[in-house]
């Protein structure tokens, strides 16, 4: 026998599990037909929905000695949050696909349940978690699947930024690099095994790092703001400014001018989910100017009027041994 | 150097292995924003949108050894495809999360893309992946999650079936359960790993079960004929008959009553993904009656009157081991 909170998903079974994350995500649906049946009926104002997937895997995504089960389910949500928020629409419900190790503990997944409706909670009220799945793996995986609904505007993409526009940002760049550098440098042992945070050898300057990795804030509301105040293009930043800027000249056939100012973990570094708009008038609210698009030049991206060079973003991929935790 | 098939996932990267993808999947798009920028826009038409996901995991949900890349890209998207269906409503879009391990082949990946494909347009047309995300992982996972709409009808529930209605049934149920039986049966080797089928070996009517469990054919289009029809309530059959059966029976608070002529896989297999529906009045087109529903009494459900015991489905944890193929 464990304690109620050593209680493993193997040992608890399906049926029991769903009870569980059911009561954890209580009381958050606003749909027509929420959890329980074949599928879950959603109102969509205005007729258009915006979709979007992203998910988390266990080693090349989070390590289970870092992450807290509340960290994953609220990261899980807040990664997907800001891809909504990034065509400027307004999101309305998470699908949640759980692969869960038979060894997993149930206190973790509730955890985790608890994570994704507080990042709804916070992030964008009037969201919730609509429906899902749970299946047995060998490994931890997080699926998420983002719904919106485009409150009387047009879906705003990548490809609408025209010379002369300003861009600007909403939101933070850099504390989420800065906090996986942290991880990396600070909590692994000789081996290279990530080890527990010990949060009392941080600066309360580290622990705002540490917090934006963990529990990024993506500033969701200000999506609907870009759109509203007629931003030209929009996506968040999620893989670095530099990387992610160069998608944005790409997709528009401009280069982005980027100001001189920001410090190496801003322009290489991604996961706070900033996002990245373009404004041809005045910025609304909540943008702040970091540069101007200019007509298509040799680089997709400068910085200051120069090319940029090296390694652009940060790799998911990078330094994974199937070994570590 | 690998000849052109052989070339692995690692080797590749993400951006190359998206345009396979896409170069797979192409053409097929009805969105209104497709795939490539931040999320999908969709509409919405009755600004209505019913959702749902399933997920296949290998090893508790499929075996590389008996399943090809085309087997598993049409069964992830005929399961998520027959829950919009059991609804009573029409699939318009698929959102796919692949969790790859490195080492996966670039042309397992392709034909996967191509089996999704394949099963939209054979079994619901103008419906088409509109979205995903790609992730490395040690345990091969396609997640996916299915967007429909409701043509002017309300949702089926479960939980409409009233004392009086007809029980029917609209596709098959019982040959993906012998298919799944054969394999265990015939195609694992003295350890109880799987080895690859040998065609040749097998009977006709062995080949429509082996086919009928690794791309079952769901009567998709028949979830809206349900709806049309007049259908009080509607699930589709993924998990047995029996169990199955009682879930519509518990939600509806009713007692299913089935006639005593099924044989044992068609009462406790699934998987063959039939819709099974209840009905006040005549039968729609492609449904049969299976069976009626009385006054709750002790047993959710009973076969000729008679209450039902053993082990009521497949239970797809059952006899994984993480070491078999």
């Amino acid at each position: 026998m464990h304690a109620a909170d050593e209680t493993t998903v193997g040992e608890l079974g399906e049926r029991a599990l769903l009870r569980r994350v059911f009561d954890a995500l209580s009381g958050s649906s606003e749909a027509l037909v929420g959890p329980g049946d074949d599928a879950a009926v959603l109102a969509v104002p205005g007729g258009r929905a915006v979709v979007s997937t992203d998910t988390l895997v266990h080693g090349p995504d989070f390590r289970l000695a870092w992450s807290s089960g509340f960290d994953l389910g609220w990261k899980a949500a807040a990664v997907n949050l800001a891809d909504i928020a990034a065509m400027g629409a307004r999101p309305t419900a998470l699908f949640v696909a759980l692969a869960l190790p038979d060894a997993t503990s149930v206190h973790f997944v509730e955890e985790l349940a608890r994570g994704l409706r507080t990042a709804c909670e916070e992030l964008a009220p009037g969201c919730a978690v609509e429906g899902g799945d749970l299946t047995a793996s060998d490994t931890l995986t997080i699926a998420v699947t983002a719904f919106g609904v485009l409150d009387g505007t047009e879906p705003v993409l990548r490809s609408g930024a025209r010379p002369g526009d300003t861009v600007a940002l909403a939101g933070e760049v850099g504390p989420a690099a800065r906090g996986i550098t942290l991880l990396f440098d600070r909590f692994r042992d000789g081996a290279g095994t990530p080890v527990p945070v010990d949060d009392a050898i941080l600066t309360a300057a580290e622990r705002r790092d540490l917090t934006a990795q963990l529990r990024p804030r993506p500033p969701v509301s200000l999506g609907v703001v870009a759109a509203r105040g007629g931003a030209t293009a929009l996506m968040d930043v999620s893989d670095g400014l530099l990387l992610d800027a160069t998608r944005l000249a790409d997709a528009s056939g401009v280069t982005v001018d980027l100001d001189a100012v920001a410090d190496d973990a801003a322009l290489r570094g991604g996961e706070d989910h900033a996002l990245l708009a373009c404004f041809s008038g005045p910025l609304p609210e909540g943008y702040r100017a970091v540069g101007r698009i200019v007509a298509r030049g040799d680089a997709a991206v400068t910085v200051g009027g120069e090319a940029v060079t090296g390694h652009l973003g940060w790799d998911p991929h990078h330094d994974w041994d199937a070994g570590l935790g």
